[in-house]
């Protein structure tokens, strides 16, 4: 990465949920020019901000994307937000080189797999673009350390997060997820292939099935430590928070610097709100 | 563990599910006296076979079982079967000691808690009764190595088997689970306190929801490494080739000779009536 690289024209293809606006929107504000290419099917327009060019670009347009990153002098792409739905190809023919491309960027948008990750990075270096995360060129973005709203963990949330920070650390140096529950000095659940969301619906329904106790308890997410910065960063937002009170826990603690705060001050407003703490953890010291 | 020990009469404390019914079974095939404490609410007096003494306990009794158990000659102990329900004490009031071992017992028969089966066992060797395990005195009913059935795993689902096992490894590791899920190279799901059939469950509603491919993968169940084996062993019966089959498994997979079969025949025709396999783990070398 070069320091010029740091200026002009980035592209970002965006997915769905709040990030992408949010990246472009920060993007602006640091100086630089966002060009969002918008999933179709995915990406919603109405979240993007005015002053950020918008091209619709569905799956089979692969030429047609890396020609309008060319024409448009970005030199950086980055790849944000969610992919629900499956490529639809009904209405387009696809040629052979997006053939290859698309299932490999559905992938590592929808799993953050580090291996195809390298080789989309590769095909687009061959055409002078080169694949950055989020972080990189909106730091803002981050989960700082300590307490980003209002309450703190108490002693016994502060152990319940080491619980299920060793949990989260363990499956994501497997590459199995980024996340668990603990519940006093027990792990709950740990995300596989679900994800976050369903793995806190399933607290909510052991607790009303009476199999856990009836409130408490962290939600812990965490960077796979080998993990590509570039790429599926731990995401919090303000739905986390109702997720993680309608299971009853008392808190979220994720990876200061390397979390993406789905919009900060709705973020830290609905943690406050529903009385429930966010917490930034620091990086672990090698004798941690 | 005395060679004496291993002759006369042996107390099962039996909770919910068939196994407390084969392991008398089992016990009086080998020529022992088992002796049923059945927990009320939970055990099911009619899977157990003619010619074994049954005495319905209530939680507030252990001081009447622990009477029953001397009187009746026992020198070792069993808790086998699942606890569903939380202790009623509304129609009894226990006594002291009952109080600091109720919740105990529970615990450990709940979640194979190895830290209070410690005292657990302590409490019954004061009174000259031994814990013991069920594949101890009764190991005809350990999943064997190898095929139990008439199918095997493919090399593909060998290798999900080898994926499945690390995961259920690592989580064992850390007290979580015992079991995991792989589809291909990738772990999919991971057991904690929601247990395999959730698991299993969760599984079905990725694949319906389009967001695991349409079949194969499998079930690994392993013993914690560091696990009591008196407690809490991995058990395979007709129901869960029935809920691997509608995961869309192509079998499962266990540690043999410390894996339970709930019950041998009707598992294995489960098994092989649903076209999934059931492949004995060999213990893995120190090299492996």
């Amino acid at each position: 990465m070069t320091a010029s690289a740091r200026t002009g024209a980035v592209a970002i293809l965006a997915g769905n949920g709040a990030l992408p606006g949010l990246l472009a929107a920060a993007l602006l504000s640091a100086g630089r020019t966002p060009v969002v290419f918008a999933i179709a099917g995915e990406a919603d327009p109405a979240g993007l901000p005015a002053g950020a060019p918008v091209h619709v670009i569905r799956w089979g347009e692969i030429g047609r994307l890396f020609k309008l990153i060319q024409a448009s002098g970005c030199r950086e792409a980055i790849f944000v937000g969610g992919i629900a739905r499956r490529p639809d190809f009904t209405s387009l023919r696809p040629d052979l080189g997006a053939m290859k491309l698309i299932p490999r960027i559905v992938q590592i948008m929808r799993n953050g797999d580090d291996r195809l990750l390298g080789e989309v990075a590769g095909i687009f270096a061959e055409r002078g673009v080169e694949l950055v995360g989020p972080l990189d060129v909106a730091p803002d973005l981050a989960l700082g350390i300590g307490a980003a709203g209002g309450l703190r963990p108490s002693p016994e949330a502060m152990r319940e997060i080491t619980v299920a920070r060793s949990a989260a650390l363990a499956i994501g140096r497997l590459d199995i997820g980024q996340a668990a529950v603990a519940l006093g000095a027990r792990v709950v659940a740990v995300e596989a292939a679900e994800g976050t969301d369903m793995m806190l619906a399933r607290v909510a329904e052991l607790r009303r099935g009476g199999r856990l106790a009836d409130s408490g308890g962290v939600l812990v997410k965490c960077l796979k430590p080998q993990q590509d910065r570039r790429l599926d960063l731990p995401t919090i937002g303000p739905d986390t928070a109702e997720r993680a009170a309608a299971a009853g826990l008392s808190g979220v603690a994720a990876d200061a610097g390397a979390t993406l705060l789905a919009g900060r001050a709705e973020t830290v407003a609905a943690f406050d709100r529903l009385g429930l703490f966010l917490w930034g953890l620091a990086a672990e010291t090698a004798h941690g």
